[in-house]
């Protein structure tokens, strides 16, 4: 780490000022950094420059305004365009990326950056814009550990930032397994509140149960993992199978409430795969199998 | 209460002796209780009746020993079958059916005992066997209040107990919310393992990070509830068509990484329906009315 970076005063730039980028700046400005910002309608920084932000006239000033040049994008493709422009030189500079995309983006994206002369770590904000500078703001960061720890003494000003390794697809992946996870979960709650409201029990009586439940799974996922990891699946407790005949019952359950069964129908065909390549007696994290595979 | 009840020594019958009924007659053992089982294979009950159970010599007798009648069978024709015999008397008998099935099974099974002269509290055993006897074992009855709580002291040896209402269908349906939260926090979790394999990232490492995320996620909960139980969906947080690129780019992560997308595309098209339906503009929250409809 350079002393620079420990002040609390050191520059930062954020280009890109939509719901998020309008988050990230104040988070930066609120923890005492010189904030440089720069929008494609400058208008967007109105809000930004009368807390303390600094409006950079191109985009090509903001890249050089000194300290991490943190990019908040539609897409990976406005990033490129907006910073492959001939006026903006990226040479020295430090890219902290967090644009939405997916993995491939994020590591040609970084090859693209290095190609220029530049830093590049890709990033993903795990949460709403009103978290942003707050510790239950997640952000994500993938690339060269040590430019991360150069600039994370900045960074944390945006909340709990992690670094998860080089790989540049890495912030990229754990989002999107972690969005699926919250998917998941609030579609459970959503079928579950569905199948509850046939016998007139509301959202609020059934939070805690699935609150409870939603703990105790959670909490099986180390052991999981062991089992997972050494793909060895065998069981004395709980089979495949047996969870077939319950997942028959969520099935016609939903079907005679008259309410959606998509989920419980996906949930039983991947099960029943697995049955089908031989796997009735075995645990049910052996469905790993069926996950790694394309359909 | 009856003073009988709060004796520790008080009869409690189990009538069905599979993996789950192994794993009830002992924890009333272990509790105290004068334990009498029943099982149509005889031989089966030689393991409780090896650890103090009295095994009746038909399902007659079983009826007739006193206390509790638990019955846990393959399924509720079973249950019929076995109990509607003209050698079973079950004037006076008070049932209590953990088999699984569906709410519309426990409610006609709660009839039909009721038209025999029998009380019935209809239950869904939430656990393994092996934590049958613990309070890991969240066990969930539903039907008259007074008769669970005459039973309660007994029945308090499998676990966890709780008494949902009067309607005998909530048992099996909060079990089957409960369990479509675990299937879908488990494929959520396999899903993600799925696509961190894809940079060399194991379950182990990818654990605590879901776990985080399954927390956070759970912690929304009762504020949704409280959007779907007045049906007010607006946001300045977190829009559905904000959440709809983000399962774009989950669709191809999968598709690209060759995993399965079936669940990323599920989820997407659930999402995509309530945005057709004019949505997008509103909290997640909002597709109750899709998993409200039939689909």
């Amino acid at each position: 780490m350079t002393n620079n970076t420990h002040k609390t005063d050191s520059p930062v730039t954020v280009i890109g000022l939509g719901l998020m980028g309008q988050a990230l700046a104040p988070a930066f400005l609120k923890a005492g950094h010189a904030t440089t910002v720069w929008n494609r309608t400058a208008g967007k920084a109105d809000h930004v420059v009368s807390q303390g932000a600094q409006l950079a006239p191109t985009v090509g000033d903001a890249v050089k305004a000194g300290g991490p040049i943190v990019v908040c994008l539609t897409d990976y493709a406005a990033v490129r365009e907006l910073l492959g422009g001939s006026e903006v030189d990226l040479a020295g500079a430090m890219l902290v990326n967090l644009t939405s995309g997916d993995s491939a983006q994020a590591r040609e994206t970084a090859r693209w950056a290095t190609e220029r002369g530049a830093r590049y770590l890709d990033g993903a904000v795990m949460a709403v814009p009103p978290a942003i500078g707050t510790d239950a703001a997640v952000i994500l960061h993938s690339g060269p550990e040590a430019d991360f720890q150069e600039y994370e003494p900045t960074l944390a000003a945006l909340g709990t930032v992690t670094h998860l390794g080089v790989d540049h697809g890495l912030a990229s992946l754990y989002d999107a397994a972690g969005l699926t996870m919250m998917w998941s979960i609030l579609n459970a709650w959503l079928q579950g509140i569905a199948l509850l409201r046939t016998a007139g029990v509301d959202a609020a009586t059934f939070a805690p149960f699935a609150q409870q439940m939603a703990a105790t799974v959670a909490g099986w996922l180390p052991y999981d993992a062991e089992q997972i990891d050494k793909g060895d699946f065998a069981t004395e407790v709980s089979t495949l199978g047996t969870h077939t005949r319950a997942m028959e019952h969520l099935i016609e359950e939903s079907e005679t409430a008259g309410i959606n069964a998509e989920l419980p129908k996906l949930i039983k065909a991947l099960a029943d795969r697995a049955i089908a390549a031989g796997h009735a007696d075995l645990e049910y994290a052996v469905l790993i199998e069926e996950f790694t595979k394309p359909g």
